[in-house]
């Protein structure tokens, strides 16, 4: 017997960006989709159709992306009260989206029906038929959200169904009980599910929407499943409003490993951890560390009971191998566990360990665990491992010498800008040059400054652009005084190199990052040091 | 009928301490088992008896206490293999802890048997009986944790069921099926807990105690509760080793609202969001404004369409009103937003736009477009909204001018950390006042500065406290010329707020969050002006 598929519906441009602090950059949703893509997700609800200009330059930027896998697909909602559906300026939208799918959300709820949309339930299904017809007419596949499908359900289960049936009727593919408030229990979900498969066709595809406010979200989407659905929507993360909506990176491996069901293939399963990490990046919300499958803690031990059951038998406290999601055994005792991994990652970087002297290698390994410790990031910041590894290995003079910095914001004009300065003082063998810089912030001064500084002496410096900047309060609660992670992505036009700085002071923190970058394209690809010679060069 | 009551056990101090970062003082400990009998929990397991001299000081410590309905339990296992009950020194620790009520666990699955205990099926049956008949003996009441339960009904449902039965008849008077790897399915859970009931004497109670790895310990909880459990185990927020334990904060709730059951008691629920905060500060975590029921955001509204039907109907989109578990609603302005949205808001901040006159309310209105489309966002930010209000509704004099300011950061010698300091100049009335402050970042010398140079006209600048900080950046891509959104919250110690700037420079942007964070202390609660007086004053 072949495994059933099960759709998986992804909406965190839409719902997902509801979700308080959770928002994308333009350029972030483009690679969002390609994420996603890559996972293996069904369908990426790009966000309302409707509503506002940014969600319209997703639709139109996506149209020139090329996506293996996924569909994209418009958001909106049922026709006016008061307009035919050809008249109404939010389908007109839907249709201007030109993508192949269209979702529509519509009132399955009596309560709804009077209260919000203040008309009678049977002109409701008319207007559900209508916008659902309108839209097939349209050549559109039409996926139908029953808004409040659960609490309608429980008011009045015969109108809920007729909801369902209606958009069915009309020609809706999916039909997606959605709880809109978060309020159902599992039980609850499987019952109602169980009676909307049995009162649709055979053909119709039924789909879950979950929220979390009573912390149960995954379960019932999997209750719904379990009671015959094959559409899931979700959100990477469980991002949403209020407290969220469901976690497809909960829901994708429970759905995969232990219903046996195929979501996007047990092969892409390992990219799960990378891609809710990166998610996390994206919208710039520190990854929970205590994320069920992905999180960092996820398959941590610490009761030494637990770390001596796990090395006899990894099953006594394991649910499942974290290999499967793309996690690791972490043991919180060992200070060894990471050996292995940051030999892999030097090998990654093109460093050669294994041609390094022992004592040289456990130099490097306790150099990078010292700055792991500090709060250095090096998964992100492959420039700055490096430069420590190199550092740490010995072998090579350092390019030049930083003899000192300092930068000035000022504001003299409270209408006006700040006007940021920086001096930067460095030394090139016996050498010393000073230079100054300027530019819109203070990061931007010390990076003129120091490339000024730099390239009478390497005047390939200057083609050096940094093309990333991002900031993490590492210990936000520590307020102005907590200590921050600057992540700097640099290039020089032919490839492109991350680094990390580290301290309590940002300024600090980006100038160590803008450091590793220099000295990375000074080290050049092959890991050796590039010669100085003096010469004049613009920066 | 009554209402049936389910025994609430908490393991916070144990096995919520296994959790990554968590961990309490020993006077916090005292303070947590105090909030906890406060808010009608049956059960607190203090530690592991024998395992360290921290838990032992803790039981010595409680019994000086007065607790009004709460035991407190001791923790530990079955006794050693090799080893009669009285002469295994870890029984005789948990006698020592003089508790009432002890918790042991003990083997319930074959793996575990034979590869972490390492003995015979039958002797581990034994080993149960002799250790609970050995406590009971003693004079305790014992609850005996049947670790692995579910893993074990999978392998081996009679053996696993032979295990409870082996301590219930020994005297053990709770049965807690334990999800301990936290691998089960609710429609297991459900299947296995409906088992161990019909197994056992009528006067046994079954209970449970799930882990979150699959993020299905609530749901776990709540179906053994539907297959006859009455004893909950579980921590406040979820805390514990990996992912976490069963969260008592969105159990509780549920038993109490949803299935109509008695846990702590309906009168004693709008304690819920104290006791999930306050825990949170004992063990130093940042309170997750993502939790279920208790969470800043958990009744929070944000696109158009939801605030607009709230307004109508609460019940529209909240699943309980927010007032029972203590917590309330709250609505985000963001992007989507609308007019309602904004006079909503307003009435929550306490800025009453219904008594302005229409043009000043719709120069309001335009004030906060203006700056959300510059990449404000107002959503956390609720002093800077306002004093955004307040400005654009006029009638109130700036409580000072800014006539500048300037930060140097300073790096003299490459080993050593940067030297930050800060000029600040304002001017109050005809007054001008320039002071200079230091810290250990430009932020933190900044405000140094500016509640030095205000505190000679308002003392009481000197009570504000920085106590978060968070850095965006909108559009990463731009580099170090990126826009950069920075997000302050402050505190003078009987309230909070929080202020947002928006600038491509970063100590440019955290100027304005400073700033308004200064004028919304300034504005008083009743959003009136402080009059200046001249004293002098610290910071």
């Amino acid at each position: 017997m072949s495994v059933q598929k099960v759709f998986i519906y992804d909406t965190t441009l839409r719902d997902g960006a509801q979700g308080d602090g959770i928002s994308f950059s333009d350029s972030g949703k483009i690679r969002f989709a390609h994420l996603l893509d890559d996972f293996g997700i069904d369908f990426i609800e790009g966000g309302f159709a409707a509503s506002n200009e940014r969600d319209r330059r997703f639709f139109a930027a996506i149209r020139g992306e090329k996506l293996s896998r996924a569909q994209i697909v418009a958001f909106g909602s049922t026709r006016r009260t008061d307009l035919d559906a050809a008249a109404d300026p939010q389908l007109a939208a839907l249709l201007a989206a030109e993508t192949h799918h269209v979702t529509i959300y519509g009132k399955a709820s009596p309560l709804h029906v009077a209260e919000v949309l203040r008309t009678t339930l049977e002109d409701n299904l008319q207007i559900i038929a209508d916008s659902v017809g309108f839209l097939t007419a349209n050549g559109r596949e039409v996926c139908f959200d029953a808004e409040h499908f659960f609490d309608g359900y429980k008011a009045d289960p015969a109108y809920a169904l007729k909801a369902l049936r209606a958009a069915s009727d009309a020609g809706a593919t999916a039909l997606v009980l959605c709880d809109t408030n978060g309020g159902s229990l599992p039980h609850e979900v499987f019952a109602a599910a169980q009676a909307a498969a049995a009162a649709l066709p055979a053909t119709a595809v039924v789909g879950i929407h979950a929220h979390n406010d009573s912390g149960l979200a995954v379960a019932n989407t999997l209750e719904a499943v379990r009671a015959g659905a094959r559409h899931v929507q979700g959100t990477v993360n469980g991002y949403g409003e209020r407290v969220g909506n469901a976690d497809l990176a909960a829901i994708i491996p429970t759905l995969e490993l232990k219903l046996g069901l195929d979501a996007v293939g047990r092969e892409r399963l390992p990219k799960l951890r990378a891609v809710s990490r990166e998610t996390a990046e994206l919208v710039n919300q520190q990854h929970d560390k205590r994320q069920p499958y992905v999180g960092r803690d996820a398959f941590c031990h610490k009761a030494g009971a637990h770390v001596n059951a796990v090395g006899k038998n990894p099953a006594t406290f394991e649910h499942i191998p974290p290999e499967l999601v793309g996690n690791r055994r972490h043991i919180l005792v060992s200070e060894l566990s990471g050996a292995a991994n940051i030999h892999l990652k030097a090998q990654e970087v093109g460093v050669d360990l294994a041609g390094a002297g022992k004592e040289k290698v456990r130099t490097a390994l306790a150099a990078v665990k010292k700055r792991e410790n500090q709060g250095y990031s090096y998964e992100a910041a492959d420039g700055s491992f490096k430069v420590l590894l190199q550092k740490a290995l010995g072998g090579r003079s350092a390019p030049f010498e930083l003899v000192g910095f300092r930068v000035i914001v000022e504001k003299r004009d409270p209408a006006a800008p700040c006007v940021s300065e920086a001096t930067v003082k460095v030394k090139v063998g016996t050498e010393t040059e000073l230079a100054a810089g300027e530019g819109t912030g203070p990061v931007d001064a010390l990076h003129a400054a120091l490339c000024k500084a730099l390239s009478r002496f390497y005047p390939h410096v200057s083609d050096v652009r940094l093309t990333d900047y991002r900031v993490r309060i590492l210990n936000p609660e520590a307020a102005t005084r907590a200590l921050t992670r600057v992540l700097v992505e640099s290039s020089d036009g032919a490839s492109q190199w991350s680094t990390v700085g580290v301290s309590e002071n940002i300024i600090e923190a980006s100038w160590q990052a803008l450091l590793d970058s220099i000295e990375h394209k000074l080290l050049g690809g092959d890991g050796t040091s590039t010669t100085a010679t003096a010469s004049e060069g613009g920066c």
